[in-house]
């Protein structure tokens, strides 16, 4: 490999059943690199909460590791299997949009009840190798979405992103960032816009870092920005993450997604999704019912650290929204992109 | 007038010749409520490249004022006229995209012109009144506008606005805001969302406080949250400002006003631009010609003193885009609306 995505470590558990997790403090980037070393539910709570890890994939991976902490000290059965629920339950109650979580908690669930009957050690022993494997799992789903997507990024390529959806938001190699890992390591040159997606400015501050990390162009934008761009001819491939997508092929993403999608379609410029099929959540007939996390004004009154609206003024903060199946050409997965985006392709897929 | 859009001053001229320019530091709001006070021309010039004062009619009333700073201590008739053209020439180095910069220039030299042969100190005060004339013209104009568009703020609408094109980038009531006072005053209710407009979030500092300070209801949106707001059917009408008009009616206004339209076109929400004549440029058959501003990086990465992106990306930080007239329903402006938006209704209004 040219370039090697991942020469910083998102996330990971350090150790045995008496290790950590350890992971970048994603709010401090790009200013500083702080590796946080976690060994309790509540700490990880608020490390979720708080988008000290965010992405869909990485908080799929975080919640896995976090059922370990919350259950490696208990001392009987009985606790054991409380604690299990108890943890699950709590960590359920961090993030609501992003289905990766529910995933991963139900997998280490499934994988406790699959395990029943044996001794107490082996159970914990099993759930610890289980969150492992869900991590490295996630590196590898992640580089087989890349090997899916790469052949859309051509040569001398602009291609726009928005929020994170890279090596930050997951393990390794991200999602809407895979397909660009692989195609400058096929040594591809291609440029990336980065919308800086406000309020929190994944854009500006992990995309543009973990792209320049990797020696890959990169120019960042005000999300405003992005219409202006695609009128002067200037982009000729949108692709971004997601966080849920519906079984009829609807996607929720980080708020202003939606914004790009339209946009995308009255420029004739393709808008591609890239996700593994933990994101999928075929309960769900179609976005509409999508619960979308709204959170704290502050966000935007005061995010950066000065006030920058009048503090009577309401806000409104919705963390995600909704782009319908039609504005989406395809959805590039680690088993190649679906396309046309329905229920029937992605079934097809998913369910062989 | 039940409220009274102007219990701040943007900008005035306090006293007679050796009066200075009064105008409150758009910089430092919300926080902060500060009056400058300006008596040479290259501090008005920093105040306008910095947006001290910004807003197209605003940066207009502000260069004929400070065509009067330049010309108040010349002791010849040859001194005069040096430093009316030099200090013009000057003022129209500080931004190029608002055309009233340059239609207020001219019209202070026209009137120098018409003053000639007169004594030298009635030519000063000659331009001192003309100076003052367009200030006062600026604030009926306005309240004009206000007149035209009233009528398009139906009970309980929604109305979406971006930037600040309110009575802080004018003397009084704005151009996108003035039909929203007026229905105010008519004891219309409604609600206003105000993108907060990145980088310099205009919208959120300047156009939610003042609305707050007249009494009416305003919530703070980040840029990328207006698509969602569509799609949820929460908005019923787009109104923004203007800073240069082409002769066929393309507009340009502040960044992200293009990607706007498209959305408002997308979701059958009517876009409405609201100017005075002067911003009209019939010089330019297109929109295509409109100089384009472009300002620094640091306005992206710096966002209020914070690093908030890699130091070694590159930034785009356009300060306009250009909205073709095909998505515009409707220029309001102090004669009346503009409907269809076309070179002939144009010409119609403006060339009776």
């Amino acid at each position: 490999m040219a370039a090697k995505p991942g020469t910083f470590t998102t996330i990971q558990w350090s150790g045995g059943l008496d290790g950590q997790i350890e992971m970048i403090d994603q709010t401090l980037l790009p200013a500083e690199t702080r590796i946080l070393r976690l060994r309790d539910v509540e700490t990880l709570w608020e490390a979720i909460k708080n988008l000290r890890v965010r992405g869909a994939p990485a908080i799929g991976v975080a919640a896995a590791m976090g059922v370990v902490l919350g259950i490696r000290d208990a001392d009987s059965m009985e606790t054991f299997y409380n604690q299990l629920n108890k943890t699950c339950e709590y960590l359920a109650s961090s993030r609501p949009t992003a289905v990766n979580l529910f995933w991963a908690l139900e997998r280490m669930k499934q994988r406790a009840e699959s395990l029943q009957g044996g001794e107490l050690k082996a159970l914990k022993e099993g759930l610890l190798a289980e969150a492992k494997t869900i991590c490295t799992e996630d590196a590898a789903t992640c580089r087989a979405i890349g090997e899916s997507g790469a052949h859309l990024i051509k040569d001398n390529a602009s291609v726009l992103t928005h929020c994170n959806a890279g090596a930050l938001a997951t393990v390794q190699y991200g999602t809407a960032l895979a397909p660009l890992y692989l195609a400058h390591e096929r040594g591809i040159r291609f440029q990336v816009y980065a919308d800086e997606t406000r309020p929190l400015l994944q854009g500006s501050r992990l995309t543009a870092w973990e792209l320049l990390q990797n020696g890959i162009d990169v120019t960042v934008i005000c999300d405003n920005m992005a219409g202006a761009l695609m009128q002067a001819g200037r982009v000729d491939l949108v692709i971004t993450g997601a966080d849920r997508i519906a079984a009829n092929g609807d996607v929720a993403n980080k708020i202003g997604t939606y914004s790009l999608a339209v946009l995308a379609d009255a420029h004739n410029v393709p808008f591609f999704v890239a996700a593994p099929f933990s994101t999928f959540d075929l309960s769900l007939p179609d976005g509409e019912n999508i619960p979308i996390e709204e959170r704290l004004p502050e966000e935007i009154s005061q995010g950066f650290g000065q006030l920058t609206a009048p503090e009577n003024a309401h806000f409104y903060n919705p963390a995600f929204d909704v782009t319908p199946a039609p504005y989406i050409q395809g959805i590039i997965t680690e088993k190649g992109i679906i396309q046309p985006v329905n229920n029937e392709q992605i079934r097809r897929l998913l369910i062989p």
